[in-house]
Order: C-alpha cells, then structure tokens, then sequence
C-alpha cells in the first residue's frame, strides 16, 4: 500500500511536512594521548556522573567517549549540538588529549591494558565484560556515528488520512518505519561505498586472529563494515516483515542466550520505540530508527560531514519514496552488498554501480519535489561524481593521504587541528552563537555538568534547563526562579532603586530627577559648580550619560540634557563621584566577583605610535567586536580621537615608556575597557556593602557598581557611592578579565538552580 | 543674625531651595446623618485598626474622623492624598452618613451623649475623659485642620553655609524654626482675617454657660478663635526665645499638672522633632512645625482649598524672610491680635488693615524673587483685595449665605455635595489619576486598610507598600515580590508560554512560529483549509491580531502576516478555536475570579436606530475613553460601519427588539465590549485548569485566557484551549462589570502581600 507514498506527498502537497524530521547523532570516539596512544586516564571528572549524563557518556572503555545529541528538529540543530558537545568535551579533557578521528582505533595497549568503563554501576561493567569475551576488547575500541532518524506526526497523521486505509495509526506508522528501515539495508551499500572510511588498521590490531591482514597492499573501504569488523554472530538474522516478526525474532536469540540483551542487537536499523523492551513498539509504535552504517568521517571535525547528514536525509526519505519495500530476500542481498563494497579496494569502481545511479536518480527526483536545499543537492552531485570516479570517496582520500605518512601521524595531525579548534575560544560555544557569551557559558557549564539544556527562544536568551524531575528556565543566563518580578522592575528603575537604598542607609549619589528638558535647564542655577553626571532613568550600556566638570556652562548642561532626553523622558542628574568604578557580582547573598574596569587606553614605549600600541593591543584574541568577545576592540573613531586631542596628542602621536594614554572617558569593556579581577584584593567590607544593597533591593542575582576611591580602605558609610545595581549583569567579562584571576559565575548559576546536580566536592570547594 | 536671611537667599540663588518644602494636612471632621445630626454610628469597620492606621483616626469623638496626609514634597502632592483620603473615608462610611463642611458642629446630642472614642486602648480612652472635664466635651467637637510644615534640609545645610555662623547645624536650624513659629504668632491674625470661617454656632451649642451668645446680630469671624474656642488656660505661656525656653516651658506646665501631657498644649505653632518628647529637639533638631490655626473652610471640599494652602506657604517663608523676630511681648501682642480680629465682625473691615497689608507687600516682594507659581499669585491678588472688601473673605461669604438659609441646611448642602463627589466614581482614586485604574483600587485599599503608600514612581506605576516594619514594592497593581523574575518573561513571550504549557500536558492551540514574512508565507499551501489566528509573538491588548475563516485566500493570509510583522518580528500562526474566551484572574493558586468578555454590542429594541442605542449604552457612567473608566465607549468608527456592513446594516439601521447586533469582532472592554462575571457560573473544573496553568508556569498573579465552548459542561484534555497567560492582568475590570457581582481583586493582593495585616474576619470569610 505505501507503494503509494510518492504521489500522495505530490498530491496532497505534502513535501514541506515530508522533508521535516527528529534528528540525533551519536558519536563514539576514542581518547588519545598527543603521540597516538590510547589515553589510559580517567573520564574527565568534571563531566559530572555518568549515572545520568544526557549527552557524555562513554562506550565500552573508559577512553571511549561516546557524545550524544538530544533529538533536534533539524539537521541544523543537531550539527549545533554535535560541536557544542565537542568543545565541552575536548575542554573538559587533559590538554594532552585529543580526540581520535578514525573509526579504527589509534595506538592500543595490549588487549588486557584496554580500560573497561570505571563506574560505579556494576552491571554496566559485567555487560562489557561479556562482550569482551565475545567479541574481544579491541573490536569494541571500533568506533563510529549513529544517526537516528523519525518523520514528524505531522506528516505520518496527513499522509494516514490520506491514505484512506483502514488500518490504524499506530499499525500504519509501524509499516511506514519497515519499509524505511527494509529499504535502507537493501541499499546500504551506497553509503558504505561513498562514506566508508576505515581503509586501515594499525598492523597489530587484528595480528592476534588474523595477523596476515590489513596490509597497505589490500585496503578497503571499511574495515568495521567488512567481515573484519564487528557484529553479531552469523545466525542473528532479525527479520523486517513487519514489526511484530522483528520484535520475535529479538526476543527469540535473546531467549536462547545468543544475545545477552536486546541492546546487544547490531543490526544496522535498529527499530526504537517508548519503553526498554521492544515489545512495547507493537502497542505505542515505532518512534524513530537508529541507522548504525557509519564510520567516523577523518575529514570532518565532529566525525560526519554536514553534506554527509543532509544526503543520508535524502538517502532515507528516498527509501520511503521507492514503489518497492524490500522483502527479507532482497534485504540479505544488499547486506551481502554491503559487505562486498566494504571490502572493495577504494581507489576502484564499485561493482554495482548501475543500481547506485538508479537510485541516485531516485534521490535527484526527491530532492526537485522537496525544493531540497542547497547543501542536499550539492552533496548529491558530488556522490554522482563520486560513483563514476572512486577517487572522490572519503575511503579513496585516506588511501590517499595516507601515501605521504602514516596511519598514526595523520590521526594525530587531524585530531590535534580539532582539539585546537575546539579548545582555542573557551568563552564561546560552537553550535550556540545566537545566544549572548553569558548564556553560552552557562549552556557549556550545564552540557558539562549534565544538565539537561533545551532552547526555547533563542532571539530572546530563553533557554530550559533540567535535571531529573526538577526544570528551571533561565533568560539571559541569570533571570531565574529565584528572583522576583518585582525585583527585576526596581533595579530598571534608577529612581526606585536610589530611594530604596536611601532608605535603606546605603550611600548613592545625590541627584534630581527632571521630566522636561525645560524643567531641568531652569535648574542650572543651582547644580552649576559642582562635577554632576547626567543620564536617562533607565538605560543599558552606559548609553546617553554625560559627565560634566564643576563650572560647567550652561550650553554643555543643555547639550548633556538633550542627549539623556532622547533615551528616555525622565532624567537624572546627580553629583559626580571621583573613584574608580567595581562592579560586584552577587549571588544568593554573597559576592562572588569583583571587576575593575579601566577605560580604554594604551601604555607608551617610546617607539610606536599611539596608533600602532591600539593595533597591538587589538591583536589579543580576547578582543573583538559586537559583544562577541569577553573583551572589545579599542576605536579609533572620533571620540577616541577627540580624548586624544584634549591631550594633545594623536594616533600619530609617540609617547614614552610607560605613560598611560587614555582614548576614552567610559570604562565599558564594549569600548575596549580592560578588565581587572579584584574579587581577591578589594577590601572585604565593600562586598559586604554590595550584598547589603543586594538584599534591600531584594535580589539575589545582581551586578552592583560601587564607586570606590580606595579599596584598601575599610568601608564607611561615606567613603563609597552605588552607582547602580543591574538586573541583568553580564558574566562573561568575569570569566576572561584583562588581568588577574577569572571568575566561572555560570557555574554559580547552576549551582544555584540545581544544588543537587553539585558533587559534594563542589560544595566543599565552596567553604 | 537671621535679619539677613533674605540677602543671603537672593545674593547665593537659594530660591529654589528655598520654595521646597514638606508639607502635611491633618483635617478632623464630624460625621453627619442626612438629616444634620451627629452620627453616632461606629468608626468604619472596613478602616482597619486605629491602634496603627497612619492616615484615617478618629480625634476626640468616635464620630470625629481625622484625616492624616503623610509629609509631602509639595503642596499639590498633599492635595492629592487629602483627596485621596477623603474618598476612602467617604467610602467607607455608611451612605447615611457625610462629613460636616464646618468647624463649629453639626446638631449635637447632650453633652453626656457625645461618643468618646471607642478603641481598645484605654490610656486613650482616659486622655479623652480628663479633655472632657477640662474643657467639655462639646468643645472638643470643634474641627480643624493642621498644616504641618518644614523647610528641606538642603536648603537649611545652604543657608547655615553661606551665613558664616559659628553655630553648628542643629542650633542654626532651631534658630530658623524659632523665627518662623515666632513671626507666625506675631502675624497669625492675618490668617484669621482672611480664612476664619466660623461665625455661628448652633444656638444650643454654647447655650449651658454663655446661653447670650452667639445670636445672629453678632457673628464673630472665628468662634473657634476667639474667646468661645478651645485653648489652653491662659496662664499656660510658653515662650519661644528659643527651643530651651519652649521646652522649658512646656515641660514646667506638665510637672505642675496643669497639661496632663505634654500633647495637650495647644499653641498655635507647636513645634515637633523626632521622638515623643519635646526634650529631644535640643538635641536632635526641630523637625517641622505643626500651626494648628485653620478653620474648616466650608467652601473647599476638603477643608482648605489650594489656594489658601499656597497662601499660607507664602506667608511663611514671609515670616522668615522679615528682618525682624518676634519677641515674647510681639507674640503677646500678635495673639491678642488675633482674638481681637477673631472677635471682630466679618462684614466689617479689621482694625489692623495697615499692618496687615505692610505683610501682604512683604509677601509680594517674597512672591517675586521666587518666582513663585501662579497660584500664589492669584491667592495674594484675591487677599488683597479682602483687605480692602472684607465681604471677599470667608467668613463673610458664610455671614451672607446664612441670609438664605439655616446653619444647619447649608452644612447639610454643602457636605452632601461633597459626600457625592468622593464617592461617585468609585473605580478611580482621586489624587492618584496618574496612575492605571488597577493600581488606583490596589491603593485606595490599602489607604483604607492603613497599610502605608508612598510613589516612588508614577509614570512607571511604582508604590511602595508598608505595614509595621514590612515593606512591599508594587508595580502596575500585581507585579510583587510574590512572582519570579523568570515567570514574568515566560509569560511575556507565547512560544515559551505555549511551550511549557504543552508539556505539562495543557490544550494550546497548536500551531507554527515564523521569523519572516516569506517563511510564513510559503506555509499557506498547507495552513490554508483551517480556520486560523495570526498574531504577533509578544503584544498586549490584542493588538496586530487576525483570525481568518477557513479557506481563506493568499491574499488575506499575507495582509494579516504584514500586520502582525508590523508588531514583532516573530509571528504566530495558530489553529483558531471556536468558543467563548473567558480571562481567570488567578492569585496564589486559586481562581478569584472569571470574566467573560463580549465584543460591543447593541440590543435591538424595534424603535431606535443601532446609533442611538450606541448612544445610549454610552451613557453608563462606568464607560469611558482611555482606560480611564472600567468600560470602555462603543465606537462609531470605520471598524464598527465595516461590521455593520458585514450584516447589511448601518447606524441608522433599526432592528427588531431583542435582536444583537455586534460591532466588533474582538471582545476587548476598551473597544467597548460588556464584562460578565462569571466566577460562580463557570464549571468549577476549568478554575482548576487554570490554577494548574499556573503553576506549570511557576506564576502567582495571572490572567489566564481561555477558550471554553461550553462552560456548564466538565473539562477535559480536550474541550478547552489557553490562548494565554497575561503578566500584568487588570483588575478594575474584575470590580466593576456589566453584570454579575465585582471581585475586588485588589484586596485579595493586599492580603497575599500582608497577611498580618489582615483582621481575623477577613481569613474567615476567605473559607
């Protein structure tokens, strides 16, 4: 009957619904010294318990990281996951370590030297223990991607309704899930032709049974899916009729001991469905379908290509779309199939290439219904390339790259770029760049711990977080449950927020607050002489303030007011403090950061030019624009060189060894400020003061900005001013700082939503 | 040396400083039946306890409300509280009842028959026994009102700067206090002159002792001034050479037994600072000054009328701009004067006109260099003109109204006209007219409770709550400390609210988000078929909305888009879900009230036309423009002529009687939709979906949005939809509705933010 698919999809006008899916990628990899060896360490300890870590977890050995992405709506997403998951891992492992880029495994110890998982489930340990003595430890150090795969509801409902059969929706869905995963193993072979990449193995690792292969004079596309690699014995042959002879057959060798579990079953497409028993997919259906074809891609940073994934989506919606489902016969000729092109010399033609092109055309036609994006037509013409010259296959290009070096030094040489690529921005995470770098750190602390991480809205810093039972919901990485509404709106609010401190005995600045511009130029009269600070009621970034020198003149008064004005229709104007300014970081009650900023400025040598210093200093990896670093760029634009000016100088300009030269009056990182780390060196009483103001102000996540003239002094009522208290402090700027010690206040985040998720060690660190 | 106050101010720019001030009205008052006797009914029960209400007392008498305003920074701000408390107490006593426009009282029973107030405290209770053997208790009867002024600190810290003195601050300021409450004395009978405003009492009123007097051929300007009034024994002389001596003083009379305590001195400038001794000001500083000499002025609706305020403000900063200061001779002198002109006849000129219009030029001069505001001026203008007709005062105009009509019928007249105005528009607060209708109902309840209000920001809808030591911040009427910062945003933003509402299992329409117009647009093929709301991801007041019916055209579908682009830049498509929409105000978990709202609607009565009954349903006083009344006007605009069109009819259309006839699609009260309560009616079971709504949105003030078909029925998972949960719900439009019985909401915030200050009653009826 679903024979049919294809023209209900272009009659209904379905495609849009078809092409959408749930994608999840799994991804084993193996750890592996700076020489090639297979790291012996522990799982990195930071990566939280594997007791119930969502998304890093570890295979059969210890060093056999295994990196799972939750289902995502689309490719996109899932490749956003898969690097986002590989920069916390490779950040959390020894800077000695990197990951290894080949399915076949790098440098190993002798067979009874490879670690086991060390965890404290002792059930985990024995059911790798049977599968060493099955299979043999260094098969199990064979590593490869998993792709899962399920079509929408959407789609299934609007294609069961217009079907008009008779058979139900869970019976309906369960055909539609056989004929993809039947269909997928009758052609298999095409991807194993195009993506095999295991042409080799180090010459000892099959030396103990078969000493006499591989050779370098008989490679092969894949040796993990060749005979040589690693399945289930012969006689487990799971049959695809329908999901019923599927789930009888599973529990049939798992009845007869030949299979210890069901999860022991390594069929290519394995059949996933609610549950922990594959009965259950007969009542509440099939849900997705895991395809467990592929190697690990050398050439691709996280072990598959995007090209890759988006051709495997075309491959499997075009196993729906063939008039024919392959019956048990035709299912055991391709796995045949599949297994001969595996063991095809990769620089040669395939032997089946006529039935690759018939079904190349198939995708090609797909992909015209669909409107297939780009990167599927792409990769399509690239594996039509690829079947009609075998040069192109990934299988051919490791032969080939492996004609100038060895096996070892080309993993090494892969996996070392990868490492550096995703260790060398720590305040970024790959896969995450809508959010701001608060948010993205806060995200890898929780992928790190274990967190449970799902974005609601991006383009409004929404994330959801959870740990078992318990969700939070975090906005901007600090708005949480464990503030107030009522809190947030007062530290908006500058008039509210002074008069609360006021009241509450803390020193701010004296001011007035002006609604018209014309009630606050009559008052000039009497603000005039004293230094004053001009700004809008409520406003981010430093935008729209002013500071004017004692006896300043009416027109600069106007011109300061006129500006405060344009951001907002009430202003304030108070007395202007002279110390630096600290921003405190406080968190549930205590301060945990403390930051100097300093505003954007070069130190002379006596050599270059003003100019050249800001080049300079500009280079540092930390700065950059748009907020997308912890530090920005020092301008070169007119406020810079005005400040220059008034100084006498100019880029051109320079000075001796040692003068400081500033090129701006606000101390903004955005600006090219410096950031120095004070939380060790500030006077403890002013952190008392910053949490005091914290509490009035009722709030428990809140950056404070205390003007200090001398931090060594202890603190009195007099000698400091509030600035303001910001609802939504930014964190990142703590974790990098220009100078001193940086500061992980995501991690306090989390430690606050999820106390529980904190190893004991964690706490005590805290004491 | 203060002799050059009025140089330094003028040589140092002080003006502006020196026209600020706090301010302060306290206002007695004699509760009246309707037919112009004493009330001897209880105090309010609603008014909470008088053991700690800051703003509503009762004086001597259970039936002598006393009206408190606190210290204000202006005049008009303590006009808009005495407003303010004057509708609450209005609305709180019984409709029978109104409060007496005159000092001298209204028709009293016998003496032994005046009610004492009734409160639990008996020192209370006793201070007012001995004032009735002392004086009687007919003459505590007599009202008055107390004008509690000071001068702001920075004006005082100016001038203690610029004068050079030697004196430190506190000496200095109680020097400028002592030459104010001096020079007040000295020139108080100017105030009599022109504000005194009690020429008659009821015959019985003296009748026991002085039974000759008052007889209408010789009214007095002041009874409650003169002689007749009610003042302390004349050997009770406290002088005001400086703070030490008035302390002195005043302590001496106490210790001799001839004031029961200190409170019961009854000068006309008593001067007050911190604490409850008199003692206390020599070292802490006089605070503010309470003159105590004012009529009730008939003819303001609260006693004292804006002008006159301005007027008496202006007079002292005269008193302290004069070279000179009274000695204790010119006090004598001044207060004799003051008997006298309160003796003299209202039509007649004051003996002492050229004195008094020596002063009136010096506060001409004050007025000048201040700038000060028109309202000054115009009240300077309008005493100078009574110098010279003393029929323009105000005991004159009382002399000429008593011509028509008995003491008692104006009294009656007047208060009754003052009773309806303070309880006609019972859904606004006078005084608090910047503020959103919701928050106007949240502080009259609080005003009433005596639970303590100060704006820290009207134009942001900010208060601050206090009851003991307990404070609260409010913004927009339901934005507490009881709410999470993050439930806020979850609500603000519909793809999270439907997101987590989703999963916790609740019916949302379902739907697709859209970040561009072209996205949205190319999903017509497959939205198209389905009846379909648009609207834009974060709005309010149903702005940017489109519902379509099904099979609506491509054309129509991208109009809507383009709207709600217009909005936000991501946009909704959702299911549309037949229905009535009913709004659940849900507070701490439970639903305390349902409305349903109808779109504006006229019902035909087979003789008007549709215009006229527009007309006519206009004139309910509850409906109004600008959500400044709780039901908004129906329009006659285009989008009513199009819907009219829409059923072939027109404004001047009649239709048969009974027959409804909508004008709007949308069922918004401002565009002139009817509210319906429905909290008792509605099927109990929606009330616990709305109450689980949110909770799985961790929120404590919302207004849910339903869609309930048929609201009799029991719900399920399937028979209702949530459109949306609202951050800042109204409640105005709960309390005052089309039909069906109003929920004051307010209260119920009250009480969830001050459960302490709730009487045992309230937590009963609550059951």
């Amino acid at each position: 009957m679903l024979r049919h698919l294809s023209q209900w999809i272009e009659d209904y006008h379905l495609q849009h619904l078809f092409k959408q899916g749930s994608f999840g990628i799994e991804k084993e990899g193996l750890r592996t010294t700076f020489f090639g060896d297979l790291a012996l360490s522990d799982h990195p300890k930071t990566l939280g318990s594997r007791a119930h870590h969502p998304y890093l977890q570890t295979d059969f050995s210890e060093s056999q990281p295994e990196l799972v992405t939750p289902a995502c709506d689309s490719l996109a997403h899932a490749f956003n996951w898969l690097y986002a998951l590989h920069d916390v891992l490779n950040q959390s492992m020894s800077e000695d370590e990197f990951l290894w880029p080949f399915s076949m495994p790098n440098r190993l110890p002798e067979e009874q030297d490879i670690p086991i998982i060390r965890v404290e489930d002792q059930s985990a340990i024995d059911y790798r223990k049977r599968l060493a003595e099955t299979y043999g430890k260094k098969l199990q150090m064979i590593s490869g991607i998993h792709y899962n795969f399920s079509l929408t509801d959407d789609f299934i409902q609007a294609l069961h309704k217009v079907s008009g059969t008779a058979d139900d929706y869970i019976t309906f869905n369960n055909e539609l899930y056989i004929k993809l995963a039947s269909n997928f193993l009758r052609y298999e072979w095409i991807l194993t032709y195009l993506y095999g990449a295991a042409p080799y193995a180090e010459s000892d690792f099959y030396q103990r049974e078969k000493g006499d292969l591989p050779q370098p004079e008989n490679y092969l596309r894949s040796l993990r899916k060749s005979e040589y690699g690693y399945h289930n014995d012969n006689e487990v042959v799971v049959r695809l009729d329908s999901v019923a002879t599927y789930v009888n057959d599973l529990e049939h060798f798992v009845d007869e001991g030949i299979l210890s579990e069901e999860r022991e079953f390594y069929g290519n497409a394995r059949l996933r469905g609610k549950g922990k028993h594959v009965r259950q997919m007969l009542s509440s259906g099939v849900e997705y379908i895991e395809f467990r074809s592929f190697d690990l891609n050398p050439y691709a940073e996280v072990g598959i290509s995007e090209g890759q994934a988006a051709f495997i989506h075309l491959f499997l919606m075009t196993m729906l779309w063939l008039e024919e489902k392959a019956t048990t016969e035709d299912i055991q000729l391709g796995q045949k199939r599949n297994i001969a092109v595996a063991n095809e010399n990769p620089l040669a033609p395939t032997a089946f290439i006529a039935e690759g092109q018939r079904i190349l055309e198939v995708m090609a036609e797909v992909a015209t219904s669909i409107s297939a994006e780009d990167i599927y037509q792409r990769e399509l013409t690239w594996a039509q390339e690829a079947f009609l010259n075998p040069q192109k296959t990934i299988a051919a290009q490791i032969v080939n790259d492996l004609k100038d070096t060895n096996f070892i030094d080309l993993g090494c040489r892969l996996g070392q770029i990868y490492k550096k690529r995703a260790t060398e921005t720590p305040y970024r995470l790959r896969g995450f760049a809508d959010f701001e770098l608060s948010t993205q750190l806060l995200i890898f602390d929780a992928l790190q711990l274990g967190v449970e991480v799902e974005v609601l809205d991006a383009s409004d810093q929404f994330i959801q977080l959870s740990f078992a039972d318990h969700i939070e919901y975090v906005r901007n990485g600090n708005m949480t449950s464990h503030d107030t509404t009522i809190s947030h709106f007062i530290m908006e609010n500058k008039i509210v927020t002074k008069h609360i401190l006021e009241q509450a005995g803390y020193r701010v600045p004296k001011g007035f607050h002006f609604s018209s511009i014309q009630e606050a130029s009559e008052a000039y009269l009497y603000l005039q002489g004293k230094p004053v600070v001009i700004k809008p009621k409520s406003t981010n970034y430093g935008w729209g303030i002013s500071i004017l020198k004692e006896n300043f003149t009416q027109k600069a008064y106007e011109e300061a007011l006129a500006i405060a004005f344009s951001y907002d229709d009430q202003v304030l104007v108070e007395e202007y403090i002279a110390g630096s300014e600290y921003r405190f970081f406080v968190l549930n009650g205590k301060t945990e950061a403390v930051l100097k900023r300093i505003p954007a400025h070069v130190i002379g040598d006596g050599q270059q030019t003003i100019g050249e210093l800001i080049d300079q200093k500009n280079e540092d990896p930390l700065r950059g624009d748009h907020h997308q670093t912890p530090l920005g760029r020092l301008g070169k634009g007119s406020e810079e060189k005005l400040m220059l000016a008034e100084q006498g100088l100019d880029f051109d300009s320079v000075v001796e060894a040692g003068q400081v030269v500033y090129l701006r009056e606000n101390s903004n990182i955005s600006t090219g400020g410096d950031s120095v780390d004070m939380t060790d060196t500030m006077h403890e009483s002013y952190q008392r003061i910053a949490e005091g103001i914290c509490q009035a102000l009722g709030v428990n996540v809140s950056g404070v900005d205390l003007i200090v003239p001398d931090y060594t002094a202890v603190a009195t009522s007099d000698n400091y001013s509030c600035l303001e208290a910001n609802f939504n402090p930014a964190m990142n700027m703590h974790a990098f700082v220009t100078k001193g010690k940086g500061r992980r206040l995501t991690r306090q985040i989390l430690a606050m939503l999820f106390p529980e998720a904190m190893s004991d060690q964690y706490w005590q660190d805290r004491q």
